[in-house]
């Protein structure tokens, strides 16, 4: 074992996401009235959003834009060294944007994009969430009130991100912010990378890499909400669908991953899934489970298949790419979540 | 912040747990046909088990002995240079009990005891788990099949230890093998240590030290095993009351670590928890949350005491102790978890 | 089998219960906020209530009053010809108090007492629910919109009444509205009969008679509402705890019945069950189960004793009867649900 | 309300059902080994199974034949009159073909043939069920033991049926049997009855009649077992995944019925649902709930399709009719069950 690099810490979970949505009125009755989310402070164009069981002051960034998609995802490092490391070994890529003073309930951030064009940032200093009296929970253990509203989603727990090569970013990911790998999908005996997933911590995956088939740039695949049992998402099922929201598949579960998942769209046109089940990684050696065509299928471990706008479909929307050339236009339907 | 040391990731998470029993056949019986493990091993006086969602080859051992209790607790490492540290760190401690072989499936192994007494190991290589064909699961990232044999845990999760002071127990933990303290019960206006619970991951706890009112040494209060959802542990409950198996407490909710749980005694006499829930902590500041005497209660979130067996028995038993001092007699009832 | 009367099918089901409260605000807000139900009509002195799932314009009824307990039970008869039939034959009996228009959303009613006092209505019109368009469920076979505010409680279940003699009311549950026992439990071989469990449907019970040990009459044990799963009893629980509301016992399952049970107290004092599981009931010629004191235990099948409240107090509460004579006092504790 | 008959009773609910299979030791195979249920007869050809939530000594017949389908349907009558009054009812239509001993466990059984020519059978006399010692369960009121193997479906639920005409079939289901008819659907302006669900109980329906497409008769849709929460059901589909079991649609919920479904094939053919949820019907006068085409929908209550396999294949399977003419060919897609 000489040579081989001890595991990297230096990022110690997911911190935020920004959505955008250009119907931010209807995007906060989503998030708020429908997912059980409570809304912390607003300040011009954003609401700044958070779970029950966050121990952050806030985690969801909703901002009124033109367009849906995704904007900046901020991840915290697990010491001010850790933050400085990641920074330097950033900054040499390249990629870096720099410093700034930290937004809502943050300190000192630094800012770059992936490969592929997402906005990410880093921080260390985070401000922790005090209740109001009236939002305190009779747990000393939890953050605030389980209220009972809607689907009342726990925290924050990943998000899936389109990239036209899904190889390089995730590399970006391994070696600069050091995320462990925990399953990917290979097609075409290996040579096409579809789908990564990746954590840093062992939560299957904070983050995934998919293949984005229109061949855009910075965009999302989905953002991915926690409950604690199956039985919570079923439950989510039949509020959603009394709600008149969009249920674009489940629930039903992933091979990949175990997740148990239910995708729907928040009124702004981000796929938003609501999610349980998976399974923690411990092993620091972990070997990546791969999967080709044939062993992934339609993702669905349960059988039947997904739409087929699970494939397509991302914000910002795009137009469909030029006929594609062969190797493409084989590419069986995959499955990226 | 200068001057804060970094948080240690030496220790990746428990590794295995060693039960001594002195009904061998009775307790594989409770483990492989009421629990739903497998045994993957057996060997002079012992069983090697694991549940289908571990990893490792054998996360459970039992062990023929004259009395109950636990024996070897095995902890893995981040990496070698991780275990390299840990062995020279606890050494300097006097603790240290040197090297061996290893256990079945286990390379190099530095075995040590904690100050209560309690038998302890730190190991590195570990042998994967690879199903033969009739174990194999139709999921390519599960490890073994998923049989649907009673309770069918999937993986151990933490353990509980008896200490005839708590604090030196966990300080240790704390500094010589980097586990980070999570919640703690302190009576007597902060001055008595009643709990303590730490984990080297986010998950909420992998060992927990609590007072033992008898003035053992060495001894277990409970072994906890995984399922994944609420319902999984009321299924739990109806197959161990067909079973014949005493169930001490349960199914509830602590409040301290939110844990849902379901302790029953194995045949040999130690305490088994199925459990599920909890949270997790992904905070690397995380602020330790301390319960008084009258914010922690009778340790049950929802109303409801435990019995008194629960604070009282551990493994092995030991009579009780002569006539109380004047502040022991008054330590109001706890539960410890 | 010549002379075996057939089995009478007169009473269709358990119309509605009326609730008296010293705390009718307080009332409301527990069952509308808390619990989820639905306030579709108030007068003078009471609020009408449903919930998601009752077919019926209402189901529960909350009137002011000076001391909490249980009003009206109305029982709705399965055509116009079998109230016809129910009426004459209670007339007889001299337990009839007459006909009367009818409460709101109900036709024609015949009222009377049982022997210990409560009184009860029958009735076939029955106003079904249509609901306002903000109610309306995008599921044509349900009634109301499933909100998803607290606990959202589906439906009326049943209800437990004390009673100064069991048998006598039983029997006449039996003999006059037609109701089949379904499990009773028997004191002191046989003689003592504790409490019975009837229904007219094959819902397990609609009523159950429990030994009021007070010597009251006409009093209450509790009041029930079904959700669906036992893991909506489990988040329940949580709801009611961080509302402040206080959990007398549960969750847990009985063994009579094989209910899954959460007892609380609403603000009136009266103690309410969210409830699920039990067994459905088809056999025309039903084996009574008989339980003893040595069966019956503490009534609670995963072990574990109910809280000695849960047989000493019912609605309204009276004083404890003078020191009871030998037969009471060796009443082991039981567990009337 | 004058001469409105009034509702008959004369049926309790369905008591048993016959498969047939080509391959019977692996038919047994699947409802022992996987869904959990126990055989307590053979004979020559023919295996007597029950759940461990029946009351009576066996519910289910799995007998050799050379192809897949339903054998005889039996329905327990309320009493021994009323199998007198339902046999002499029958016996006028024409459709009958006498009486005989009964099978295994019964007591003399009138059978006869429903319009689409499915072989049904009513008898009032019943062995309930005794169970061994091993098999005795720690609950007095439960029949057996709650063994912990595999799916362990709690009984038998229902069954739908294929007919060339679901009005007729529908329509002898009412006036012969005194079923209630509790939804349909209607297509072309209410003028094709495509599926009709019916019960003799409030059991939502205990049989259903589809439309044939491909003009059989005499054919099996599905069969359905019943389990207490949703959270068995995903549980199920994860053991009939590790089994290789083909799963052709669920778990999901339907909107009509609202039941919460799972189909798999067992090795002979036949479809067989695991379910749970859907809701009592408790109203004598209960409004008929009726669902056009875009009422209707794909039958999924949260979106997505059923597989065409759904619509299309019945046991014994026949070959796909002559083209059809102009009105079948614009019959939409349903989901008959």
């Amino acid at each position: 074992m000489i040579g081989r690099p001890e595991p990297l810490h230096d990022i110690a979970h997911l911190g935020s996401v920004e959505l955008l949505t250009p119907k931010p009125d209807r995007s906060v009755w989503y998030f708020r009235d429908v997912l059980g989310m409570e809304v912390v402070h607003t300040d011009a164009g954003s609401a700044y959003l958070r779970g029950y069981g966050d121990y952050a002051a806030t985690t969801v960034k909703l901002t009124a834009a033109r367009a849906p998609g995704v904007g900046c995802i901020s991840w915290r490092t697990a010491s001010p060294q850790a933050l400085e490391r990641r920074a330097a070994a950033i900054n040499l890529t390249g990629l870096g944007l720099g410093w700034s003073d930290g937004d809502f309930g943050r300190g000192p951030t630094y800012r770059f994009r992936d490969p592929d064009g997402h906005l990410m940032a880093i921080y260390y200093e985070e401000q922790k969430y005090r209740a109001p009296d009236h939002l305190r929970s009779t747990l000393k253990n939890l953050p605030m009130k389980y209220a009972g509203r809607g689907v009342n989603v726990r925290r924050i727990d990943h998000l899936a991100l389109f990239a036209k090569d899904v190889a390089v970013n995730r590399t970006f990911a391994q070696q600069l912010l050091g995320f462990q790998l925990r399953e990917h999908v290979l097609f075409d005996h290996g040579k096409v990378e579809i789908g990564s997933w990746l954590s840093p911590s062992p939560v299957h995956h904070q983050v995934a890499y998919v293949k984005d088939l229109k061949g855009g740039s910075g965009r999302l695949h989905h953002f991915s909400l926690w409950v604690d049992n199956r039985e919570d998402v079923l439950r989510a099922a039949d509020i959603l669908a009394e709600n008149g929201v969009f249920i674009e598949a489940g629930p039903s579960k992933h091979n990949n991953s175990q997740g148990f998942y239910l995708y729907s769209y928040e009124p702004g046109g981000n796929r938003i899934e609501v999610y349980t089940g998976s399974y923690l990684v411990f092993a620091p050696d972990w070997d990546v489970v791969t999967w080709n065509e044939q062993e992934r299928g339609m993702g669905v471990y349960w059988g039947g298949a997904l739409p087929e706008s699970f494939i397509a479909y991302g914000t910002p929307d795009v137009p469909a790419p030029a006929p594609a050339p062969a190797p493409t236009a084989r590419m069986p339907v995959f499955d990226p979540y």
